[in-house]
């Protein structure tokens, strides 16, 4: 019987660019690791939490919902109880899918302790439960990081995801600037509705984006990341982001937006040297803000979720 | 000095399924043909309209206003002067592309006959005027009536045209309902603007079916076909369709919907044979709402407008 599973999960960039909740992107370098043990009583607890701000209610914590949900759908509710180890790689607060990656982490490793009744739809659903429940519903990310590479919603019910092919030479940027932003807060300002013409510019730029991902053409990529819907609803909210977009595309941006609900902007880098003039352009930009700002260049992580000998697991979090 | 050139131009499927204004498709088997004559007086006047409902003012004819404007943008205002001949092989009010068709071969006409100063934008720059005053902007048609094939438009200004990879087993069924109905009627029972969650779910439906195109999976595209903004608004002028939708998809459709403003239907089909069934079945359910339908099975045209010499202007036609 197995007793002990880890698993690994990627951060994300959900709502990318035109692809408000329906385009998510695992992003390489940073997750969230969740280690299972079983244990002789029923239900999950929580060993760790993985953060001092997180709770070590497992009503509360997105990581033991989602373990919770697999194994109520596995039907092994009356059969099995849990702990949980959760180890935060990613921010609470970035806007870079933590949470989603805390809830995918534990849906696999729970999913890999019970032999893998769940996938992957069961899988999505498990971490939805858990997100609707702490942070929101937040599908792009939770699609991403769990199948990883680049991922269009086309379809929540019935659930149908479409796995994207990314340019080999893509490059990411990630800037984070030294302020926090509630999920909540900024999904608030999202419109209820949206003009007809609005509607249809952003409809053309996701099948752009598309387009661009199946021919390769970056330059098209980045054209497509045109998001009038959510970045402008948001912007006011994020000081410096505008200045830093500026900035990025002067430096050669291939496209700028903000990953999920923000703080942390991203760009589209065509090279891995290009992508580090941009970071610096981004990082400036937001210092004469007067914030303080973290980057990184970094690329899709193509994998997922996976799971993860835990003696590697330290590593896999750097 | 080129004295007479003709040019033929396919009909087209407009506001394909999802994409309202942003998709189009050239449909093969029939298109407008238009003769350009050069003449020593200045400007453009019409030999024959092509029709005895259309207007043998060019100020009012979409050819001549399409012709009008390639000369205007290539300069040649003050030397040019030409007439036209107008052969409608497409339905006025079908809702298949004709008005675009007659602008876009006026147009590679008379590019033709100036040695072809203009494309592509200048020659869509020059439709869209002759569309915006007699019919309304469909640029959906005429981009796909010009380049041919399955087309998105990223951008309008500037123009940026996505031309799509159509999967070659794909068949195109086009029926027809014996009444009439006006694109400016069709167009104005669409909502000015749209809730956000339908917005974003025809976007992904753009972008399934972009990836669809480049898979060349069959299945998804249809899945795509699925028009949350115009088709329900519509479906109450169009008797028939909700039924005809049914018995085409019962038939085997892979997907059903509106093409451009209606009254012609269309649906997606995995072969010739599969496309003569579906024909059959939604000619037979527009019969049992009283109407009667012409039908074709068809498939995507993917050369769109070309110069044709004079003689084979007849069998382009059919």
């Amino acid at each position: 019987m197995t007793e002990r599973v880890g698993a690994y999960a990627p951060g994300s960039i959900g709502n990318v660019g035109p692809g408000f909740d329906i385009l998510g992107m695992a992003i390489a370098g940073r997750g969230d690791t969740v280690i299972i043990e079983r244990r002789a009583e029923l239900g999950v607890i929580i060993k760790d939490a993985g953060h001092a701000d997180l709770p070590t209610d497992p009503e509360l914590h997105t990581a033991a919902i989602a373990a919770m949900e697999v194994i109520k759908r596995a039907g092994a509710q009356d059969e099995v109880g849990i702990e949980l180890t959760v180890r935060k790689g990613l921010s609470l607060t970035a806007g870079q899918g933590g949470s989603a990656a805390s809830a995918v982490a534990a849906a696999v490793a729970t999913n890999g302790l019970l032999h893998n009744p769940l996938w992957p739809t069961g899988l999505v659903g498990a971490c939805l439960v858990a997100e609707e429940r702490v942070s929101g519903r937040c599908i792009d990310n939770v699609a991403a990081s769990l199948l990883g590479g680049l991922v269009l919603v086309r379809s929540e019910r019935p659930l149908e995801i479409v796995k994207l092919p990314v340019p080999p030479n893509l490059r990411m940027v990630l800037a984070l600037p030294d302020y926090q932003l509630e999920t909540a807060v900024g999904r608030t300002c999202i419109p209820d509705s949206v003009p007809l013409g609005i509607a249809m510019h952003q409809a053309a730029q996701v099948g752009a984006l598309v387009a661009a991902c199946y021919q390769r053409d970056l330059g098209l990529l980045g054209r497509a990341i045109d998001d009038r819907i959510a970045e402008p609803s948001r912007a006011h909210l994020l000081p410096g982001f505008r200045e830093a977009k500026a900035a990025a595309l002067a430096a050669g941006a291939l496209g700028v937006s903000v990953s999920g609900s923000g703080p942390t902007a991203f760009a589209l880098a065509h090279s891995e040297t290009s992508g580090e003039s941009i970071a610096e352009a981004m990082a400036n930009a937001y210092r004469r803000a007067g914030f303080d700002c973290a980057t990184r260049v970094t690329h899709v992580d193509h994998l997922g979720a996976r799971l993860v000998p835990e003696a590697s697991v330290v590593s896999q979090e750097t």
